[in-house]
């Protein structure tokens, strides 16, 4: 049974927490640390059987019985914190995005070079949705035979508060960073060149905080098939995450997920349900399953898919989109990591 | 912390153990009874906390910290033990059905009128299911207006070996009394006449055993409305479990569930996923939702909806399908009611 | 060039003149008679280059030059004028039924085996719908097996007038022939007994006038599959005419047509069209096909796949359902044609 | 009754000709004109009640009966017949394109400019298709509040031949020119900046011949909102037509046409058609459609909708896509007209 200390009992923190104590059968939540570790959320913890408490991580990576840790702490600390449990010989899942800052995953994917016996897993959840999944291998199954034209689609029910908004690292890495994340996983390949149309239609004042909130971004990957990402940061009729792949013996597309089936007809039509409007409902299942896959690949001692490079490369093409948006003009890949010295 | 104990560890005993364990905040399982109990289901119970077992199903019932009981033993143990722990002062949860005969539902319909207090739920799963449920809701809040007809089409994938068929009292009491149960579910009212008509077109071995795998029910509701059920013990395509209501103002229609929305287009046509095939996969969330709604009942003081009534009644529909299938003409339920001297 | 003439310019006689005028190569309507023929009849009938009149039908049988003649006329009248067409060598088109009463369908069938040069066709245009002719061809190649469970839901938009509903034959006779002509059509097979249910449901004053408004129709065939039609006068959201076939390798269903695929998706969820309301517009180019079908079998010679006897077998079932509905008791076809003296 | 002379007689001119004859009330076809005019189509055109033939369309212009012309020549020849017939006081349909070359399109504008009397209309049949009038009515009704996001998919069966490619003016002007004006009619909006990207992924011999065979456009329009188009010149399941205005209040999508509804489910899924593959198939009726509102646009005296301006914008827009691509950069509609003197 490996045993896993949780840094970080916020919202995603504790989604985890019941995942392992619920679902995932080799592994149990031995100790949750968070500064702001309150009765709470004690009471919530030991209701699911967890019985350690700390308010102070470090304890945690000395703690020589816990074998993994999954860092679920504000976005800011999340390198830092790789960093010391790769050095404590933790096993690491860390949440999206590893930092905003390139010569941080760069310091991350150093040290994991030099301990090549840390299994380090990205939190991007889509990869591990049903729906996004089915597409994706019928795409390596070669149903579309060669990829040409990949499509997401990709709103937010609502936009989150412009308080948010102006710590967020912007649209593209906060919001696109998952579609940029999508493209790679769906398509199996790299990204070359971004051109990104960015505008302000929800809300001004996303404006006036230095942001947009509607966006289209079209890409070249490195096989010359090409890409499209449309975002907005609210959709009134729920969470809408869809794809298309289209190729040349044909195309793949997912819907959204629904509360029921049901459709009623009547004299003004035929109505059904809108999409799911909360994330977490969205994503349950995928957040179980990507902490699933992070416990099989310690017990397995496999590399995992969702690895510090898919933390990297979503950082790239959201600069290269952000710098595109800037600039009006179509950047390349290559032009980004040559200014981080990365090739 | 209300205790539960389970009585019959088979694979519906196994579902609710792990709801109970996993989802319900209000409950937790004391004890395990099961006559057959060995290792391998020691072991697993243990692996979701449980900690009490018992090959002898008394124990649970003499055990005065026990709540209440989930009855997942065979069918022809279902009335008795109901009997047993309904004298012992437990909540019961049964699954369906009560008993193939009438009179042991009476029995324990009359044990409940003398114990009151007591709250008896039957295992009528496909009421808490989403879609269901969602149909329900729209008749209820009057979408459709007076229903006029009702649809149920209800198909297993795969018809069960012939040995389980001729101690299954026939497919109407097996199979369709789920269906049954939808019809009074679906319009809130009782059936009054019942017309079937069956062939053996899956399987010549099931007509060997003396049964149908094969049925169109047909029926009229109290208030005039007409329902019809389709059956078949094998669909190739999946478990198919649909409804349309259909009513002054309009309809309500159900699909089925699938793994994943992925639509494949190519030069053949447009393809996507067929219906789940297991019946466990299909209901997982229901089974969850009874349990909720059985354990809740007993934290609020509240009588269940799909109570001891409720178990009764498609067995009625039940033997008048059968009895309409075997004299071919319609029956009404009075008849049956007359033969059992209910009212 | 075939010479035709149209005997009848109501609704459908000038559906089938424009069908043919428009469409319809190798045939040209010569004259259109009509009783009540008027001014704007002729008009209309000139501005498609039809410059023959008369408000005598005999003046059509008389004309050497006239192939062939659609009978368009009232239902009373079908069946004698197609006796004198076929004494008159004229080839028929004749509008369902050719009549209520068996005896006279009788007369119309003998007096064919005398004339077996006669192309004698029946207007059940539903077997040319796009939608019902691709469920009856992956049927008919095998792709659902053998056929187990056919469903056939069948709604109009609206009650037809009380004084229509009187002299209508009944909605066995009037509304649902055509869904037996689609049991006969969908399933290649006779119907063998059948079992009624009625109800009024949708206007008072139809049950006054000794019809039903509702009804759910169950079916064996002489394969022993099963087959069930549920009928309504009215759906709130349109014509509602969908068939459901079920077989051993799986199922082939059909859906409604609507004006647009146009989807919109906003708060209150995902609102799409409702079904086409009126049955000239559902079935437009089902006319077009049967005439032209029609026209094909004079040309080469061909006996019509919807003959006489597609004339015939769905009155009897009619005349089944009639009785079963009566006498509450499920009634073979061979009753009813033992009143008659058919075999 | 007006009177019309079709200039061109290739596939496009015969299915005008066919909607006016058929079911244009107030039109009748006097005169085709075609230099390769032969037997065939004369026995055609006299099928269909048409009694005029010149080899030479300048004849047309002549004559004084002829209200109107519908030029279906070679796209050459477009403009100058366009001045012609302006001069001669004949209402116009021109095929689109008007013509490549924007001066050409300018002076067609400036003689239109000088005669207002004449009613001139361009063939964008897709404004009158049901799907996309039925999307563009919900957007003009405010269904979708402001518009934020236009995506529209736009996919040929299969490529053309290479000679065509060769002559075509390249995909944006010759393809994408369709979707261009979509996005103005969807939107009712110009656009302001063009970027686009191009790949060969269909054909290599079309890139050796100068062009792509796959895009993704995305644009800027004049009030703020994107828009993206993605094109190719081959998809396997058909003629791929679809578009999602996406806005403040929700979405509107539509979906393409199919033969049937009809849906096989069987062990390997759940199987539908496949999109029409035919353009004249899948726009049949927006062909009626189109040269029925140019009709009666004469016969009312009103301005069509779709009129010079409607030849020219999409031409601007095209070029700005071309050198987009070509320098890989995003070009603003202001910088081509400039270059033609346009404001």
């Amino acid at each position: 049974m490996l045993k896993i200390g949780i840094i970080g009992a916020g919202r995603i923190g504790k989604v985890h927490c019941e995942s392992i104590m619920r679902y995932v059968k080799d592994a149990t939540v031995k100790t949750v640390a968070d500064p702001y570790l309150n009765e709470e959320t004690v009471e919530w913890a030991k209701s699911l059987g967890i019985n350690g408490f700390t308010k102070d991580y470090k304890e945690v990576l000395k703690d020589k019985e816990i074998d993994a840790v999954l860092i679920c702490s504000s976005t800011d600390t999340h390198s830092k914190i790789s960093l010391e449990a790769i050095e404590a010989g933790k096993h690491v899942f860390c949440e999206k995005p590893i930092d905003h800052d390139v010569k941080k995953i760069k310091e991350v994917k150093e040290a994991l070079e030099k301990h090549p016996e840390i299994k380090y897993q990205v939190g991007f959840n889509r990869r591990y949705d049903h729906n996004f999944k089915a597409a994706r291998e019928a795409v390596k199954a070669g149903k579309i035979g060669e990829l040409n034209v990949l499509k997401i689609c990709s709103r937010d029910p609502a936009a989150p508060p412009v308080g948010y908004i102006k710590v967020s690292g912007g649209i593209f890495l906060d919001m696109t960073i998952h579609d940029f994340d999508m493209v790679r996983f769906m398509s199996g390949e790299e990204v070359e060149e971004v051109f990104a149309y960015g505008a302000v239609l929800v809300d001004p004042a996303i404006g006036e905080a230095g942001d947009i909130d509607t966006a289209v971004i079209s890409m070249k990957l490195e096989s010359g098939a090409l890409a499209v990402i449309d975002n907005c940061r609210r959709a009134s009729y729920g969470y809408d995450q869809r794809v298309e792949a289209f190729g040349s013996l044909g195309q793949v597309a997912i819907k959204n997920d629904t509360d029921s089936s049901a459709e009623i007809s009547d004299k003004d039509g035929v109505h059904s349900e809108k999409p799911l409007l909360f994330f977490l409902e969205r994503y349950m299942q995928a957040y179980v399953a990507e902490i699933s896959e992070f416990i099989k690949c310690i017990v397995n001692n496999e590399k995992p898919d969702t690895g510090v490079e898919c933390g990297l490369a979503p950082v790239l093409i959201g600069l290269a989109a952000k710098k595109s948006l800037a600039e009006n003009r179509p950047v390349k890949i290559a032009e980004i990591k040559k200014e981080f010295g990365l090739k």
